[in-house]
């Protein structure tokens, strides 16, 4: 038996609840057989989309009061820790297995003097045009990006997660032997201000965020589920090459080379790297749908030390 | 020690963001105290006003997909979950307590066959004209009322809880050492369908929901927190007369005679009714200016079989 930390991506939910409903039943069946072979499993998804699309209505609407961004992350949580929860102890009660899931509303801690809320750069919610872009930055403080040509959209930072405040709720759930989903899109994030925790408009990376809570609770395994089955070097390029087990040290190089896409392949391997780390840990990046063989490691990328 | 079941009016919590986080700096301050005495606490909070501006903020948006009623409740789960934790835990550390607080998403089971399926009673979300109503009749199926004067509002069904889907989640949480924040506005309401849970649109009343919980975890104490500080016989006229102290019996001939107001009073006392029928329970309503109080039988209406 082993613990592992599984990261989902919010993309891989899809963009209305009907749409993450059906998506989620295909997910738990991997998920689910993890856990019928009697490993301890703790999953981390993102919510990109979906607080996108919580972030929005709230700007659309006239007769509802402003949502902060942190709160329309924990909204994010309930809607998909439900989602992903009920799908979850649906699949695992029509296997025969009686083991009871936990989606833990949880705050991710920051640290306000990390120079990365300095760079704002993950867009959130709307796209506006120039002259409203500018008026958001005037009156609330926004910072405004232009993106991909469609408009702009107000930009927040990306902190590092130094420390999960409900650390002790999740480990002591996966003690009594329950299946948790915790730290959606990436958490909550909190900075500390006279002692007491406050929320902050940021986007936590949800891959740092695993590999945070894979190290927190003493984790074997980190598993990012992502789009396609290997990491590439030369990716999309006649000499593209695929990874199938890396040391620790080559990833680095690889990684240092500017081989892995900012934002989207790079994060996910630095997260890797950061966990394995420490002695004997091994971490996985592979897609979603191999995710059975990837659990077994039999597909996908490994990263150990 | 004891284990106590605390029940907070979602109409305590404000109807903005900001107020709900000014409004819960003081909740936590008696919930802290008992706390710190030693007492073991689950928090069962309602909904009302926070999952109606989340219906509202898609109604009015014309570019998010559509949000059934239990996506809406579950995101309320997570945006009060986030502020009532995140309060709770600042204030236990500024009192020297290191105990984790836990919102836990939480499902709670409903019977398709509940008769009162039928009788669609709790309004939710925006006030329409007659034709707008009259449409969504027609086009989606909904029961419409006209509520008070101010227009047409959907209306749901309020089933009786019958189990919770998290139960061992939360008693597992208690038996290590953590506060529980569950069942958030009666719980997400779910019906068994092919042996499967599936949400459905109805309000769980969370007075009956947070007797249902305190009997599955076995709690010593329900304390209902509502907005006056003793339940009344003749409430508001001149032969008002409050009670203190009334054995089960007693209380169910004062319900039986409508002394208490449907949709207010009644059901709070209905469901410490249904909890001090188990021996050896206790049930207290009183206001949450007077909690500390009532927490240790001081004031309010004690009820016990």
């Amino acid at each position: 038996m082993s613990r592992f930390v599984v990261s989902l991506g919010g993309n891989a939910l899809g963009n209305t609840p009907e749409e993450q409903k059906t998506l989620l039943e295909h997910v738990v069946i991997p998920i689910s057989a993890l856990i019928a072979s009697g490993h301890e499993v703790v999953l981390v998804h993102g919510n990109g989309p979906q607080v996108g699309m919580i972030n929005l209505a709230f700007a659309d609407s006239s007769t509802t009061p402003e949502m902060p961004f942190p709160e329309c992350g924990a909204m994010s949580q309930g809607y998909i820790g439900y989602h992903l929860q009920n799908a979850l102890d649906n699949r695992l009660r029509s296997i025969g297995l009686s083991r009871a899931v936990a989606t833990v509303v949880t705050q991710v801690v920051v640290d306000a003097a990390d120079p990365r809320f300095h760079q704002p750069s993950k867009p959130i919610g709307a796209f506006y045009d120039h002259e409203t872009s500018l008026k958001l930055q005037d009156e609330k403080g926004y910072t405004m990006k232009e993106d991909s040509g469609r408009g702009y959209r107000r930009v927040v930072p990306s902190p590092l997660p130094v420390d999960v405040v409900e650390k002790a709720v999740i480990h002591s759930a996966l003690k009594a032997g329950h299946i948790v989903i915790c730290a959606g899109g990436g958490g909550i994030p909190v900075i500390e201000q006279n002692q007491r925790y406050v929320g902050v408009a940021a986007v936590i990376d949800k891959d740092f965020a695993s590999a945070k809570i894979a190290e927190l609770i003493d984790a074997d395994t980190l598993v990012i589920l992502t789009a396609v089955e290997h990491v590439c070097l030369h990716f999309n390029t006649p000499d593209e090459q695929l990874l199938r087990q890396v040391d620790a040290e080559t990833m680095q190089r690889y990684l240092d080379a500017g081989h892995f896409g900012q934002g989207s392949m790079a994060p996910k391997v630095e997260a890797c790297l950061k966990f394995v780390a420490q002695a004997g840990k091994t971490a996985v990046i592979s897609s979603l749908e191999k995710a059975v063989e990837a659990f077994a490691f039999e597909t996908g990328t490994l990263i150990k030390s």
